[in-house]
């Protein structure tokens, strides 16, 4: 994962060049996977070998790992990445980071205008992994947006994440609430479409999207957990 | 760390006690500490066990621990935590989620008109650790904010990332812009100082001020690095 690209400059696109280019849209992840053993490093590298980025541009460094490109792509990396370490069977912890609307490094190069890019939610795809996942998303929206047909948009970031705890409870992931976040249980595949969906979904009408979520996977605490399930089912 | 408190509800409060209550305002943090090693438990433990959480309400989940409280026993508290994980020599990554603004679950029970909480930056305190941090700020401001000598804030969230940025700049931990976040680098506790002071210096001016950093210790990456940096040195 060492291939290195630099988006193109988003200046003398138009909006809807912008908004049809994943990497001038700024459409991308930062990945974090920690395994929790001696041999971290050889698990991580394993499951990195076998990975098909093709269509992504992929940046590495000591902290993370940057993927850019479409959504519908980079939902299947992560998820067939994630899978691959959970197959592990270590404990992990991964950190996803996803960002939409806000090319240009720290400061964004299209600051309201170009916006938004609406894409269809990726399919999520189950992998018989369990994960368990806190959960935030941030619709950055400072401006009213106006669609093409003069639809007029108020910025309401509240609104915006009911709508995406919403598609959670739908699709059975929904845990509960927590200080900050939302907690998602179930499907390794699953939780982490709803994560990919939900930022997509409130990306229909926010230029710029982010969201985090921390995955923990193969975690004792759940493992005991389960014997205990296990046990009240045997004894019930 | 299992002790367990709600917040006290909002209603009622006025918003001089809203503001100078921590948790009833929602300062608080998330924290996950992965240790890349086969006695990640023990580590983790061993770091828990001499930490002073006074003053803090403290949760745990299978995902990361909530912390609760005043914005300075927080860094404190956060800085003596990855200091004793950092000195584990153990290659570690911490997930630092940090929240004030909007208390009450995911769903903010003060919708604008309680803030901003203005609190000095807590202060930073070097621990001779290196760290190296990938850190995203975010003001979370749908509406105009009035003070109460009448100055009006207009919501402005790339204005306020880059003051938190100049911030990185002035102490020196900046290293550079990547996509969707900012690289920090030097003494652990002074990035997470910067991480800190970043946070309540934008909420100053903003309610409802979230932030996120992943914080790498001990990365083997550095340790190659830093050899390389040696032999330079050595060879010139």
């Amino acid at each position: 994962m060492t291939e290195t690209a630099v988006a193109p400059p988003a200046t003398g696109a138009s909006p809807e060049e912008l908004r049809a280019d994943p990497l001038r849209f700024g459409v991308g992840a930062r990945i974090t996977i920690a395994v929790m053993a001696d041999d971290f490093a050889d698990v991580i590298l394993g499951a990195l070998k076998t990975l098909d980025t093709e269509g992504l541009v992929v940046e590495t460094t000591d902290v993370s790992t940057y993927l850019g490109g479409d959504e519908r792509v980079l939902a299947r990396v992560v998820t067939n990445l994630a899978e691959a370490i959970s197959a592990s069977g270590h404990h992990a912890s991964i950190s996803l980071h996803l960002s939409r609307g806000c090319p240009g490094e720290a400061i964004c190069e299209l600051p309201g205008g170009a916006g938004p890019r609406g894409v269809s939610a990726p399919d999520a795809r189950a992998t018989g992994q369990y994960a368990a996942a806190e959960w935030a998303i941030y619709p950055l929206a400072d401006t009213v947006l106006v669609a093409d047909d003069g639809t007029r948009t108020e910025p309401d970031h509240m609104r915006d994440i009911e709508a995406a705890i919403a598609l959670a409870r739908d699709n059975g992931t929904f845990r509960e609430s927590a200080h900050f976040v939302t907690r998602l249980e179930g499907d390794l595949g699953t939780v982490l479409g709803t994560i990919f969906a939900g930022w997509t979904m409130v990306g229909r009408t926010v230029q710029h999207v982010t969201s985090h979520a921390t995955i923990s996977l193969n975690s004792p605490s759940h493992a005991v957990a389960d014997a205990a399930d296990s046990a009240t089912e045997a004894s019930a």
